[in-house]
């Protein structure tokens, strides 16, 4: 094997061919959630499997209920097998007007600062991830023809769509994705130049609303006074579910949510965070949330409820005066420590249908719910990955909890009894779900080098 | 001139040509709320100039700030001379996807009773109306070669965008609007059998809001439960304007606000209405607003709010994860008697900011508003519109009260001195406003024939 200097070198020389390889990979609109591109979501798993089929990976594309995975094995008997998952379906792009250039022609910027980003949907979640794994693979192939461990690649299709079929398809498929432990590129780091393992991810419940009242749109001045309003029953719902301490009133809610530690309350304290650390860079300076807690604790350790949209009546320019059939919201929650989403998703509707009025109609979509997860702090690859990263970075990775959720890392942990090193390189000002999605160029480089040196660490386990 | 049943019969026996040219004009998108259908609005005003000077009107085509108004004048020295007010302009056509055919193809349907229908955006509301009006006066000329009073029509192209630039042009234009009473074709029947002429309207105050919260989009995973989410402050802006009584809670809302005599409430409870009269051939069962007051009440002569429509964060298909920058609703009014529609944008506004948080903004935009009128029953012109429209339908007309606004209507008492019979042959289920908008072919035929009547009474004033 070549030594582990050779095959950094070898990424930073080759790092302009990288980047025209994720940008080949950003330029296809895999968008999950939305049908009219499913096609495109079939192209960027074909495009994935022909690069790992190119370095030397016995590789698939395989259906599952929405789009397909990619499933890229190459075994080194006799050494440590690891298993990376990540996704390459991306969010939606709209509001599409604020998007500075079109969200699928990524390209580099430049900052004022002289900062540069990789600027394009998915750069950041998570094409530009999965890229700095297959890249270290790349490099280490490249100078040593081989990888220092066995290495499967699983990278799914449907995450943005709550990873629709892959926990079917895994449970299908799980004498073929047996490893020693899972490695996962779809978290950030603790700030630009300190690296981040994490160790705890909030779960998700996600509901839609629709509200239904009268059987055709009303004049307001014919009905209004006398005729529900769905739009009004829809805003008491939503005003209803946080109390005037922003703590959430669906009964039970808080059933299996545990208090942290005085000990890592103090240690967060310890950080010297003000709301302006984590509200600041977003324009907001007040915390929103349960009254009396730290931003941090609110984010990490804390459940929360949001609605994600609304709509309902006359949305155009100028004015109508409607009273609008039906009017519609999604809704959805995050989880932590021992909450179920399965009993959230009784209790919500319950909630939901005790404020609609007799005469009106409610229809509750459940989409699907995944458990918090937190993983031991005793993992015998933790150290290891710990120390590659460190030894890229200058600086010790801390191990932090993410507000985001991830279902699949439950699922394998379930169903193929393993736990997960979650480790990324994303940024908090990355603007991933947003117009203007970027990922940094340190990031995709360096996260690139961190790989190399885990993967090199990883093998000699 | 000659006999009023020779009109009739020619009324008759031109129904099937009356009906081309209302076709004709219904196939005109002329949408006054949306800019791109500016020429089309500009089109429908051609149309209607080119058809009353074919008729010997004197015509003109004038622009307004906003869409032309056509004018058109046939002067009868030494008779009574009456203004017609209509619009050609109509409502927007969304949710496109309900309506059964293409809202601009207009057709005739037919229901299960054999019940002939015009179906189209602006059968009823209002170039049908409009049509009833031109057609009678089509009928005088065909007959008699004159009509049997002066007769100025006015059509604006602008009153579904709360007849912007309307009252500037009146009053420039006032010296040639002279006229003894305004006849308007814009309102409805008792029911199906029944004519009505409509004695009061309430007035309208529209308003736009829009919350903006963080400076961009956000992952709910990162930021839930501690960033601000617009939507929830406008839920519970819209949340906060009605009380659990269903009274609006904007303090001073009711200044204003007169209680209708007992011998009113005593007749409105006389006509044996209940709940499901009104409400349910739309699907409703419970009355909505103030507890404890009769629907006819609440639309007649109660005051109102209802949000036309809402829009925040991500309205696609499936989930998305996301905290919205800004959310924005469509927030308005109906308002009675005394009620100021200036002090109401005051009290409104106020009421808007308290409940946005100090690091959040707001805009309100205020658009046009208008005072509730009523009319003298004193008219001298009332008695012989009633006895003629009791002449064509066989019953008497009753005068009522509307819950809509046509706000020119108190502009022409104030730049004119003159008051408004509001007689209109739209009925409660003609879906104004909504997909499929018709207007029953009873309506049309026997509308004409009425105001073929009403000339022939007034000519003789």
């Amino acid at each position: 094997m070549a030594a582990l200097d050779a095959i950094l070198n070898d990424i930073d020389t080759d790092l302009e061919n990288a980047l025209e390889r994720l940008f080949a990979f950003l330029r296809i609109p895999s968008i999950s959630t939305e049908p009219a591109h499913a096609g495109d979501c079939r192209a960027a798993a074909a495009w994935l499997a022909q690069d790992l089929t190119a370095l030397g990976f016995e590789t698939s594309v395989e259906d599952t209920s929405l789009h397909p995975v990619v499933l890229a094995t190459k075994p080194k008997p006799g050494a440590p097998h690891v298993l990376f998952y990540g996704h390459y379906d991306v969010q939606p792009v709209d509001p599409l007007d604020l998007w500075t250039t079109p969200p699928f022609e990524p390209r580099i910027a430049s900052d004022a600062e002289g900062r540069k980003t990789i600027v394009g949907r998915g750069s950041s979640d998570d094409k530009g991830q999965v890229m700095t794994f297959v890249e270290a693979c790349r490099a280490h192939i490249a100078m040593s023809g081989e990888l220092p461990c066995g290495v499967t690649i699983l990278i799914e299709g449907a995450e943005e769509s709550g990873s629709q079929g892959l926990p079917e398809w895994v449970a299908a498929n799980r004498d073929r994705l047996g490893c020693d432990v899972v490695l996962v590129c779809d978290t950030g780091m603790w700030d630009r130049t300190t690296p981040a393992i994490t160790s705890s991810l909030r779960g998700l419940a996600y509901f839609e609303v629709k509200v239904t009242c009268a059987d055709r749109d009303l004049h307001s001045g014919f009905f209004g006074g006398a005729a529900r309003n769905p739009i009004h029953v829809l805003a008491k719902i939503i005003a209803d579910l946080h109390d005037e301490d922003g703590r959430v009133t669906i009964p039970g809610f808080y059933d299996g949510v545990h208090e942290r530690p005085p000990e890592v309350l103090e240690q967060w304290r310890g950080l010297g965070l003000t709301p302006e650390t984590l509200l600041g860079p977003i324009g907001l300076k007040e915390p929103a949330g349960e009254r009396g807690r730290m931003p941090i604790e609110l984010v990490q350790s804390r459940p929360s409820c949001d609605a994600n949209g609304i709509i309902g009546g006359y949305t155009g320019e100028g004015t109508k005066t409607v009273i609008a059939s039906t009017a519609s919201a999604k809704i959805s929650f995050r989880l932590v420590d021992d909450q179920d989403p399965k009993v959230l998703a009784e209790r919500f509707e319950a909630f939901v249908r005790e404020r609609v009025p007799s005469d009106c109609t409610v229809d509750v979509i459940t989409y699907k719910g995944s458990r918090a997860i937190s993983l031991p702090f005793d993992m015998p690859q933790l150290g290891a990955a710990k120390a590659a990263l460190a030894e890229e970075w200058g600086v010790p990775a801390v191990t932090v909890g993410a507000g985001g959720s991830i279902p699949i890392v439950g699922d394998f942990k379930r169903l193929l009894n393993r736990d997960t090193l979650l480790i990324g390189f994303g940024l908090d000002d990355d603007r991933i779900h947003s117009p203007n999605e970027k990922y940094d160029l340190t990031s995709f480089h360096k996260g690139t080098r961190s790989w190399a040196r885990i993967l090199a660490a990883l093998g000699q386990g």
